[in-house]
C-alpha cells in the first residue's frame, strides 16, 4: 500500500529506472546548505525515540498538525512523547499530496526498515520498533548520517559561532566531511533591536574596536577568516524582501552610527546600509572563492500569536511576494562591474520567479565557470515533486539543466538525507519521461552523464569542495 | 464524437473510474456560494425556451461570442430567440478548450438527454426537443433543481435583500434547503455616489438612525441578525484590490461620515474606512460563527464601451494583480489578535496566487478546526479543467487536499449543478493519476476517504452545515 | 539517437500524427514577425560556413556558450570560425531541454540533411559535408527561404528605413512576399540622448520641420504612409516596462520640446509623452487597418559588463516584472473610446501573465472581427516546447483557441522557419493529447478546421495579408 520503498518508486520509464539504479543510487552525497546540528555528530547523541528524534524538531510536521486543527497540547505542548507520536501517526494518512508523507515514509523504511504505512493502527508496533532500534549505535546521529553515503554536509552556522563543534568533527574517520557554511543575516540585522550588543560581542570576538563603518567591516572579514580557516567554502543570506538600491560608503557610514547607537532606522536609512553591507560582503565572498547564497521572498510576518507560542522557527511563514528583478540585476551588476561578483545561488520562495530566475542564470557568466548563477534548487515550500518538476522544467527551458549543482535539504533533520534519493527518483523519473515524449534523445551515456553531473559532480566542482570526482 | 457524455468521461484510470463511480457520483451536492435565484425558486418559474435558461441570463456565453465577433444584437440585442441560439450552436464548436464546452455538453446531456454535439447542424433539432421539455413540470426552476441530488444551496444575497424568497422556500419539502449568504459588496462601497443613499436605506429598513460609524456598524449588526435567523452561514466581499490598513475606530470615524456625507475620498480616506469596516464585520462573522469569503484580484475597469452597453455583471471583467500577501497576513493577523478570525475561504483570481495561498493556509489555524483558512476553489476564469488541477496541484503540496471543502459554482443558472459532476470527476481522476504515478499510496479505502470528504462532508462540518453526514 | 529528425517526433498520439501529416505538414508558412535581412534576402547572399550563417549572428547560442563558461574569445571573438563551429558542436549536447537543442537539430536535418547528433565528435565532418553544401544556389539566402515552403514573411524595419531591398524584392518570382512591418521603438526613445538627432533626421527624410508635436506626428505618419506604400500591415512596439497614463496632446507638448531640445525628461514627463505617442500611434494604426504588436516585459538592464562588450542585442537580457494589467486596461480602453483600438497581439515574457493576458481577450472585442485582442504566440525566452505548452493551455482555457493567429519565429535566421515545423507538432501533439484524455472530442474534422486556422488561415484573415486561403 505504501508509495515509496520499493525500488521502481517514482520511476514511471524503464530508462529511468536504469539511470536511478545504475547511476544516481550509487552516488556519495553533497549536502551543501544543512542545518544538520554540529553539536549533536560532535556528541554524537542519542535519540530517546522517534518524538524526540523525529517530531519536536521539525517545524513542518508541527505546522500540519496545526492545520489539521490538532491541539498545541500534542504537538509542542506537555503531552507524553508517546501520545505525541500517535498523534502524528493518525495525521499522517491525511497528508496526502503533502512532502511530509513522502519523505516520512521514506525515512521510516530508509533507516528502520518500515514499510508498513504509518497510521493509527500501525504507530504503536512502530513506536516500539525503533524506539528499540534508537538505543542502538547503528541509530546515534552519527550512526544515521551514515546509513547514507554522504561525502560531505555544510552546516549552517551563525558569524559568532565559534566552531568548536567542527573542530571536534574535523579529524574524525568515521563522520563524513562537515564544514561549516555562514547564516550572514546577524551582520545585516541593523535593525533589530540586538544589533548593537551583537556588534559588541562582534568586537570582543574579533579583537577590534568598532566604531566606524571601516571597523565593522573589519571585523566581518575577521570572523569571515575564521570561517575560512575551518573550510568555509559559502555564505547565505536570507532575504524576505529584496530592496536593494546602489550605495557608497558614506552613504552607508551615517546609519552604521545611528544603528550602532541603538537609533531605529526609517526604511531609507536601513536599505542603504544593508544594501551596502550585501555588497560588500559579495565583494569579500568573491575574492575568497566562496559561493553565495540568498534565499529570496519569505513572509514570515503572519501569525503574531504563532510567532509568540513558537518563536522565530515555528512554522508559520508563508511564500511572500515575487522577487524585484530590476533591483536584483542592479545588485549582481554593481558586484559585477567592481569585478567582484561570486558564484551565486538564487532559491526564490514563490514559484512564479522560476521562470525569470532560471533565464537570469544566462545574463552573468564567467569564463570557465559553468552555472556561475544558479537558480535553486527548489526550496521549503516548493521542496517536493511538484516544485522539483517546475524547477527542473524551468532550468531546462529557461537556464541550463546540465550546470544544475543540484539537491540540498536545507533540513536540521538526520533523515533528511533520504530526501537526495527522493529527488534523484524525480530526476530520473524526469530525464527518461522527456525522452519517452521524444523531447531528449534516447541517449543513456548522455543522460547517465547529466545524472552524474547533476547529483554529484556539479556540486563538488562549482563549490570547489575538496573532493574526489566520482568513479564507480 | 462528444467528449462528455459517457461514464468513463475524463476518468483516465481505473482506479478514478471506481472512486467517480462509487463514490463521487452518489454523493449529496452542497453548493455554499451560488448565485442562483431565490426568486425563481420561489415562483417554480417556467422557461419558455433554451434562449431564455441557458443563454440570456449567462455573460460567459456573451463574452465567448463577442470574443468571436459575433454582432451584438445576436448575443443580448433584438434577434429573436431561436437565432441567438442558433448563433451560440455555430459558435460551441469553435470553443474547444473552454469550459463553457463541457459545461454545456454535461448541461444538454443531463437535463435534456442530447448527446448529439451541440453545432449549427444539430441546433434546429435541439431547439425543439428541449422547448417541449421545457414546458414539462420536470423542467420548471424546481423540476430542474431536482435533477441533481442537491443537499443544500447558499445563495448570495445583498444586505438590504428582505429574503421574503428564503422565507418561502424554508417550509417546502420539494426544494432542497436553500439558505442566504451575505453579499457584504455594498457595506464597503464608500466611494460609491449612491453610499449615502444606501446607508440611508440601511438606516429606515433597521430602524436606526445613522449619524456616526457606531450607528452604522449597530445596523450592520441589525442586517446580520436577519441574515443569520434565516440560516446564513457565511459571507463574500469581492475586493479587487486588497489594499488593507490596520485602522482604529477614530481614524475611521471622520471618512465615514464625509462618505455619508456625499464628499469624495481621498485613497487614504477609503483605504483606512474599508480597512476598517472589513476587519469589523470579518470580526462580527468570528462572532456568530459564520465563515467569510474573499474573492480577490477580479479588473473590472476594462471595456467602458462594453461596461456602458451591458451593465456591471456583463462577461468584460479580467484578472487583475497578484494579491498583495503581506497586507493579507496583516488582516487576518489584526483579525486573529483580537481572537476575532474567522474561518475563512480565500479565492484569488490569479493563478499564480494558488501556491502562496495555498501556503498561506498553514499560517494561520485554529485547535479543532480543520483548514480554518482555505484557497479556492478555482475561481470564475480558472472554473476548468486546468484551473481545477492547478488548484488541487497547490493544495496537495503547499496546503493541505484533505481539509478542502471542494467545488461551488459561484453561478446563476440551474443547470450550473453539473459542474460538480465535472469537478467529482477531475478530482477522481487527479487521485488515481497520483497513485499511476507511484506519487499517492494504493489505498483505495483511504483515497475514497479524500473523495466523500472533498466532495460533501468537509463543506458540510467545516460551513457548519445543519446537515447529516453521509451515509449511503 | 537524435530526438527530432523522424516522421513522429514530437507526436505522440496517433491523432497527432495524422494531423501534422495530412494538416500541418503541408500548410504555407505565414511568418509575420520576423527579423529577417532584406538585404540579405535581396543580394540572395552566400555564407562560407556554417559559423557564419548560424553562430555569428545569433545570440541565443552565444548567450549559452556564456552560461557554459565557453572563452568570449571562442564566442564572439578572434578565435577561427572552424574553432568556433567545434567549440558550439562540443557544447550542444549539453543544452538538452533548451531550445537550441531541438532547433539547431531540425535545422541541420531539414536543411543540411544532417542526421547525426552534433557534437564535437561529429562536428568536423558536418563542418566539411555544410561547408560544401553552403557553396551550392540551393544554400544562398533566398536558396535556404526556399526549402520550406513560406507564404509571407514580415519583416522587421525602422522608421527611418528607405526600405529599399524591400522595394528590390517586390516584383520578383523567386522569392516568397516579404513585407516590412514597423518597429516603432525610435519614435518612442525619447529619454534617449540620440533622440534630438533622430528627429532631424526625420524631418530631413520627410521634408517635415520637426518644432511641434504636431509636427513630428505629421512627419510620423508621413513614413507610416511609406511603409503602408510597401504592404505594411502592421507595427511592433517593444515596451519593456508598460507605465501608460492616460495624456492630452497639451500635457505632451512641452515634454516633447524639452526632448527635442536634448533636455533630460524626468519620469514623469517621459511617461506623459510615451503614452501619447503610444495612443497616437495606436490609433493611426487602427485607421490604416494594421495590427499593432506590444512586446511587453523584458529586463534589458542586466550585465553592464556584456552589454558594453556585445552591444544592445548581446544576449544579455532576461525576463522582467509582470505586466501591469490595470495600465494596460486603461490603454487599451482610451483607444477603444476614441474608437481607435487596432487589433492587437500581446506577448508577455513573463509567462505568469499568460492566463490574465489570454483572459483579457475576452475583454476588447469587435463586431466582424475574430480574437480582435491576442496573446503570444509564446515569445524570445519562451519560445520552446514548455512555453507553447503553456501557452496553448492558456489560450485554450482562459482565451479562444481556435482564433489563435499561431506561430512567429521572431528570428534574424534564415533557418528559423523550421521552428514552425517545431510548433505545428507540439500544436498537432497538444491536440491529440486532449483528445487521448476525454478533453476535446474526438472529431477529425473540427480538429483538422482547428489545424489550418492557427497554422494558416487565422494569420492570414486577421492580418488581412493579400494570400488566398489555403486549397489543398
Amino acid at each position: 500500500m505504501s508509495t515509496h520503498p520499493n525500488d521502481h518508486s517514482l520511476l514511471r520509464t524503464p530508462l529511468s529506472r536504469r539511470l536511478y539504479h545504475e547511476q544516481a543510487a550509487v552516488l556519495p552525497i553533497i549536502d551543501f546548505h544543512s542545518h544538520l546540528s554540529a553539536r549533536d555528530l560532535a556528541a554524537d547523541r542519542v535519540f530517546a525515540n522517534l518524538t524526540e528524534l523525529w517530531i519536536a524538531p521539525d517545524p513542518y510536521k508541527h505546522r500540519a498538525l496545526r492545520q489539521l486543527g490538532v491541539p498545541e497540547r500534542a504537538i509542542t505542548g506537555d503531552a507524553p512523547d508517546e501520545e505525541k507520536f500517535q498523534v502524528w501517526a493518525a495525521a499522517l494518512p491525511r497528508l496526502l499530496g503533502h512532502p511530509l508523507h513522502p519523505w516520512s515514509t521514506l525515512e521510516l523504511a530508509r533507516y528502520f526498515d518500515i514499510t508498513t504505512p504509518l497510521s493509527a493502527a500501525s504507530a504503536p508496533d512502530i513506536w516500539r520498533r525503533t524506539r528499540e532500534l534508537l538505543a542502538r549505535p547503528t541509530h546515534s546521529a552519527r550512526g544515521l548520517l551514515g546509513t547514507t553515503p554522504v561525502a560531505c554536509v555544510c552546516t549552517s552556522d551563525r558569524l559568532l559561532d565559534p566552531l568548536d563543534d567542527h573542530r571536534r568533527l574535523a579529524g574524525r574517520s568515521d563522520v563524513p566531511r562537515v564544514l561549516p557554511s555562514l547564516r550572514a543575516d546577524d551582520a545585516l540585522a541593523v535593525q533589530s533591536p540586538e544589533f548593537p550588543a551583537w556588534v559588541r560581542a562582534l568586537g570582543e570576538v574579533t579583537g577590534i574596536r568598532i566604531s566606524r563603518l571601516a571597523d565593522y567591516l573589519a571585523a566581518l572579514e575577521d570572523r569571515l577568516d575564521a570561517f575560512a580557516a575551518h573550510g568555509c567554502l559559502l555564505s547565505d543570506h536570507g532575504l524576505d524582501t529584496f530592496d536593494y538600491a546602489t550605495t557608497s560608503e558614506p552613504e552607508a557610514e551615517r546609519p552604521f552610527r545611528r544603528a550602532l547607537e541603538g537609533g531605529v532606522l526609517d526604511i531609507g536609512e536601513s536599505r542603504a546600509l544593508r544594501s551596502y553591507l550585501l555588497a560588500a560582503l559579495g565583494a569579500s565572498y568573491a575574492r575568497r572563492g566562496w559561493a553565495m547564497q540568498l534565499h529570496l521572498g519569505a513572509q514570515r510576518e503572519t501569525s503574531s500569536r504563532l510567532r509568540n507560542q513558537t518563536g522565530p522557527a515555528g512554522g508559520y511563514a508563508t511564500i511572500g511576494q515575487h522577487t524585484p528583478i530590476p533591483l536584483l540585476c542592479r545588485f549582481l551588476d554593481d558586484l559585477e562591474r567592481r569585478q567582484a561578483l561570486p558564484r551565486m545561488l538564487l532559491y526564490p520562495l514563490h514559484p512564479g520567479d522560476y521562470a525569470p530566475l532560471a533565464t537570469l542564470t544566462g545574463s552573468f557568466t564567467e569564463e570557465g565557470v559553468a552555472g556561475k548563477l544558479q537558480c535553486g534548487p527548489a526550496w521549503w515550500f516548493n521542496d517536493h515533486l511538484l516544485g522539483m518538476r517546475q524547477h527542473l522544467d524551468a532550468l531546462s527551458h529557461y537556464g541550463c539543466l546540465s550546470t544544475f549543482v543540484g539537491m540540498t535539504t536545507d533540513s536540521r533533520s538526520l533523515l533528511s538525507m533520504t530526501r537526495h534519493e527522493y529527488f534523484r527518483r524525480i530526476l530520473c523519473d524526469y530525464l527518461g519521461e522527456q525522452v519517452a515524449a521524444g523531447r531528449f534523445p534516447d541517449d543513456y551515456d548522455l543522460l547517465a552523464d547529466y545524472v552524474r553531473r547533476i547529483a554529484y559532480d556539479n556540486a563538488r566542482t562549482w563549490l570547489r569542495l575538496p573532493l574526489l570526482p566520482y568513479s564507480p
